[in-house]
């Protein structure tokens, strides 16, 4: 009988418990990752230890509390035999590509499988901050009815203009929530999105299309390149009394920028899921109370979830099966065209 | 120079100043209701008091802090000369509807104007339910970052299933809204909607729809036929796990049926715009986290709130040029159909 290839299992599946040995379990050795510890991980890693010869990993980013990111030094301490990672999560930003590219390592993510959680977070936060929901429940809850002069910051979705920083399939989805309102869907992306329907107005220049924005909401990976993209200069080009809504990553928006716009109310109010120091939140944006704050609840949901854990698992099936997965991160397509 | 009809304005306007000119100005005197008390208002009434001669009245619901509702003692001590009060507000149950009919007093109110807003608050409640994010909100400047658990709390609403109760403007509104991600919309009124579309499926039966519903919204008015038409029986009649979402009056729901139901898990949350006694909230009501409350926030927003004065004051203008108003109450055409 031939040695099946060894899949190493990087934290706990939550939802997927059938499906890994559906997907998985015929083609396979399923390994799950026990180490407590980097330094014990590490270990694991050398020749002999229990992670020797395994060829794909399914990861997630509880895993970092036990044995951190996968940074560099992580990656290049994987056993020679890795082949592929599968992230579960749209964003990848906790994996070092570069390493994995370097080592000829092959990196999927789960694009797709999160945009109906995400751009309904972006959805709930749109709402909440145009019509003052949420500020209104924390009255409400302090035994005070309304807020005082409540409708003078609310407004109808209908007819405003929403701007769209990334129109990729979170963005795509969220302009597709809003039609039934509608709302005006403008939006930049680095090029126009051939099959977006032709009333979404792309605007090459981001600050024209600042300038007519009501709401803004981000929908750009965090790299390099976009850390702080969203900064003093970007934030003063919006329309006074805007709004601006993120559910990419922290890091995106210049936090310190965004704080001085609220407090001088160059900006009405900020919908906010993700923060530059999760699970940390800066104790100064706690104070508005006409901001919404929620805990990272984008793909936070059962449903998606296990979405996310089957496209994940289905990577390493396909890779195992055709030595390519469907879900292959830009940054391995970019090289190709090149 | 012949007498101009005199119009009441009982209350404040407060986004249609302009407009009350527009409308109003050309083809009648604009008295402003400046009484502080119920006696005073009714000795105003009488033949040589400042509201003698009126034809119309402009009423909304912030009047009756300083004169009380429009019940059966206020109605019958009118001057004989009204023949019109043009209510601000779908629902009208301040207004003793029945004690206008006795006086040949036409009672109009605003339909169409707080669909949007309306809908627009339901679907907040619904998303706020269903993905739990209020009380992650909760959790979060609490400085516990999410709840524990919370996902499995947490469900996608594409392909769940809405259960509309009473599909008129604000609920074929919000079926409309849902229909992006989509969710399976069915609905239960006194008959089929004929314009509905063809996938809004209709039950007789309520109790049928109650055990295939997901979320069950409340759209129906309130009426002595309804007041607590949301009882213990329909309420167990839905799915374990549902929800209830209530945008429309607070006496429709058993409010005590609802609490037991919430707490022995039968429901598993609630989203609430509105109260059986505004503005007291049952403080049982408040030990919930996962019950999203908001201030009866359904039209609280300055561009609805505009659309509803001027169409108030539409259908004065009307009345006053045609005899007629477009939003009679139906309590008035269901007489004219015997």
């Amino acid at each position: 009988m031939p040695t099946r290839p060894k899949i190493l299992i990087c934290s706990q599946l939550v939802w997927a418990q059938k499906e890994v040995q559906d997907l998985l379990g015929d083609i396979s050795d399923i390994i799950y990752m026990d180490s407590k510890s980097r330094a014990s991980f590490l270990a694991e890693c050398k020749p002999g230890g229990k992670y020797d010869g395994i060829v794909g990993i399914y990861r997630e980013n509880e895993s970092a509390e036990a044995i951190g990111k996968y940074d560099k030094e992580l990656i290049n301490s994987l056993p020679s035999s890795v082949k592929w990672i599968a992230h579960n999560g749209a964003g990848y930003d906790p994996v070092d590509v570069h390493a994995c590219k370097a080592r000829g390592i092959y990196l999927s993510n789960t694009p797709g499988a999160v945009d109906d959680a995400t751009a309904t977070t972006a959805l709930y936060l749109l709402l909440s901050t145009m019509r003052q929901f949420s500020f209104s429940e924390q009255s409400l809850r302090a035994h005070k009815w309304k807020p005082a002069g409540i409708n003078r910051l609310s407004h109808d979705l209908t007819g405003r203009t929403l701007a769209i920083l990334g129109l990729g399939g979170i963005g795509r989805r969220l302009a597709d929530l809003v039609q039934p309102f509608p709302m005006r869907v403008i939006y930049h992306s680095r090029r126009p999105v051939a099959d977006a329907p032709s009333h979404y107005e792309y605007f090459a220049n981001v600050e024209e299309m600042l300038a007519q924005t009501d709401v803004l909401s981000v929908h750009v990976p965090l790299r390099k390149e976009t850390e702080g993209l969203v900064g003093e200069k970007w934030i003063r080009a919006l329309k006074p009394g805007a709004i601006i809504i993120n559910t990419a990553r922290g890091k995106v928006i210049d936090e310190q920028a965004l704080i001085r716009a609220l407090k001088d109310g160059h900006l009405a109010a900020a919908g906010l899921d993700v923060f530059p120091n999760e699970p940390e939140v800066n104790s100064q944006l706690l104070e508005f109370p006409q901001v919404t704050l929620v805990p990272h609840m984008g793909t936070e949901n059962q449903d998606t979830q296990k979405k996310m854990e089957v496209r994940t698992l289905q990577n390493l099936r396909d890779f195992l099966l055709t030595g390519m997965g469907k879900d292959l991160v830009i940054e391995y397509k970019v090289k190709s065209r090149l």
